[in-house]
């Protein structure tokens, strides 16, 4: 296909309405829309895999309180690792990979800032949004810069079988770490202890989750990286140890929520010198190659390991894989996998 | 008086059952018992002073959640700023002052373990339990060593007007940071910014005291102090600043619910990579005298007053000190002054 080809047209999915709940397919509109023809210094680039982000649900809120929002009408974002098919650009050539928070649609224009380079020899494409991507990333700063968690402690990971909890756990494991993932089935349980090499999986849907955390976990929970927020955060906060540390990953279990509510035993917190810390991926972009280098080792090595869960289809399908989601049908990363991969 | 003297009765304060809501005078027993013989190794302490402190409530809850608990029928736990009349003990003689947690009594018994002696050339007695004693080390390490804010930094303190808040706001001046009071009356706003040298000062009462706030701190909060907790952290959080500290010193305004509710807001501090951070004095005990000596200069040159709200009268005043400790009575630190002071 030619730059500035016309022939075929990009599926894009819009926002259609601030949903109620979970959000669902009604919630978004598809439209076919031609490609505009490439400028000087542009490329265009062909999406493979589009990243499904519990996140996403938190900007899509009828808020201004958040920092970026994705409002009814607005193409909803979403993060593309993709292949670039014309370049009017000197620096990229058709052929080479990329990461692009381009949306969700078939072909995203760019002038090249901000394109991320994908090296396919260093994990395959799919895996560059997910364990090897944004979210590996986020597990693998959040641990190694502000957890910091040390040989013999405990971890607990909530959102354990997640793309982000997945990873934070394998890490962890890696420092020596005591490893307790919390997670919503009876098979994800078995995926973290057997596959992962978790010391210990508890299904927070048993009427005893928090009395086998509390057994698990007997000198309590030096690192609580949490990426649900709710009942489950406020219930583990109890556990934190002395001078623990609360990472804020996420609030999954509060963006879909009328009122999002945060954790009332937070003044455990005071009592035990712990603190909890707000943590964002993007303040450590200038060291994101040193870190894949240093986890493409641990999965060369077969120490790390990085899942995806994946949902073929066109653009159209991505409500479904967000429902999907948020139902925890994945272990590790949420990927909407695409005609051109 | 001589040691071992039973001349004089000692008036106790017991807790009689579990508060509900603030507590009042029902949930306090007076007892006058004997002094028991001194035996070696022991000295006899007078009370002139008890400081009243709004933790108390916490630990007098039905729940052994908290590390330290006065159950119905304990003495009343409080620090005691008082004086030697009887020593059995070469490390102490009559006369000196010292500090002690005695509970809320005329006399306590002690062996000489964890007594705190008190230079009355420093500061007077009383001060010793307020902005010279706990509350104002408090203020003091938390501000220099966790929360450090730098010059044209912004700086909240919730509870403005008590014992912590006071010294905290004046050793953020000294820092080179704006600071905002947030406190209970328009008496207390004033005092704060024409006595005390805060810039802002607002009435939490005001029904628009949130504009208020954000009028007064258009670059956003890099620092929270926060001693109340309740709806004023969970609003003030929407402000943290990118990077913020919240320091959270208390929660006055949770301790006497029957359930204590934390801030929703928290989802902020991911936002902001702000943290909260929980704070106990007692981790820096070994740094005290380097503390009280840059303190006591301070106050000679008259860059910091430490206040004091004295209630006279005996031991039996105290829970009425204490509820008007939570009716906000106070400018400072609430103490009640006993009849040997």
């Amino acid at each position: 296909m030619k730059a500035g080809s016309n022939e075929r047209m990009n599926q894009q999915l819009f926002l259609k309405q601030v949903p109620a709940g979970i959000a669902g397919p009604d919630d978004f509109e598809v439209q076919n829309n031609p490609i505009p023809e490439l400028v000087a210094g542009q490329v265009l680039i062909e999406s493979h895999y589009i990243g499904v982000d519990a996140a996403l649900r938190l900007i899509v809120r009828d808020s201004d309180e958040f920092l970026f929002r994705v409002k009814p009408g607005d193409l909803v974002h979403g993060s593309v690792a993709g292949q670039i098919i014309a370049s009017k650009n000197s620096e990229f050539a058709e052929g080479d990979y990329v990461l692009v928070s381009g949306g969700v649609q078939n072909f995203t224009i760019s002038d090249g800032a901000g394109l991320e380079r994908c090296d396919i020899n260093q994990a395959p494409l799919g895996a560059w949004l997910g364990g090897f991507g944004v979210s590996g990333l986020t597990a693998y700063f959040a641990i190694t810069q502000v957890c910091k968690p040390q040989p013999g402690q405990t971890v607990l990971i909530n959102g354990a079988a997640g793309a982000v909890g997945s990873i934070a756990g394998q890490i962890c494991k890696l420092a020596g770490a005591k490893v307790i993932g919390l997670t919503g089935s009876a098979e994800k349980c078995a995926w973290l202890t057997d596959d992962l090499g978790f010391d210990v999986a508890i299904n927070y849907k048993d009427a005893d989750w928090y009395e086998q955390l509390e057994a698990a976990a007997p000198d309590r929970l030096d690192v609580i990286f949490d990426n649900v927020g709710g009942v489950i955060l406020d219930r583990s906060l109890k556990l934190i140890a002395m001078r623990g540390v609360v990472l804020l990953c996420g609030s999954t279990s509060q963006y879909s929520q009328e009122t999002m509510v945060g954790p009332n035993n937070y003044i455990w917190l005071g009592t035990m010198r712990a603190s909890m810390q707000g943590f964002v991926v993007f303040d450590y972009a200038d060291q994101y190659a040193q870190a894949r280098a240093r986890m493409a080792a641990w999965i060369k090595a077969g120490l790390l390991k990085t899942v995806s869960y994946e949902i073929a289809g066109d653009v159209d399908v991505f409500p479904q894989a967000f429902q999907a989601l948020y139902e925890g049908k994945n272990l590790g990363k949420m990927l909407v996998k695409l005609p051109a991969a």
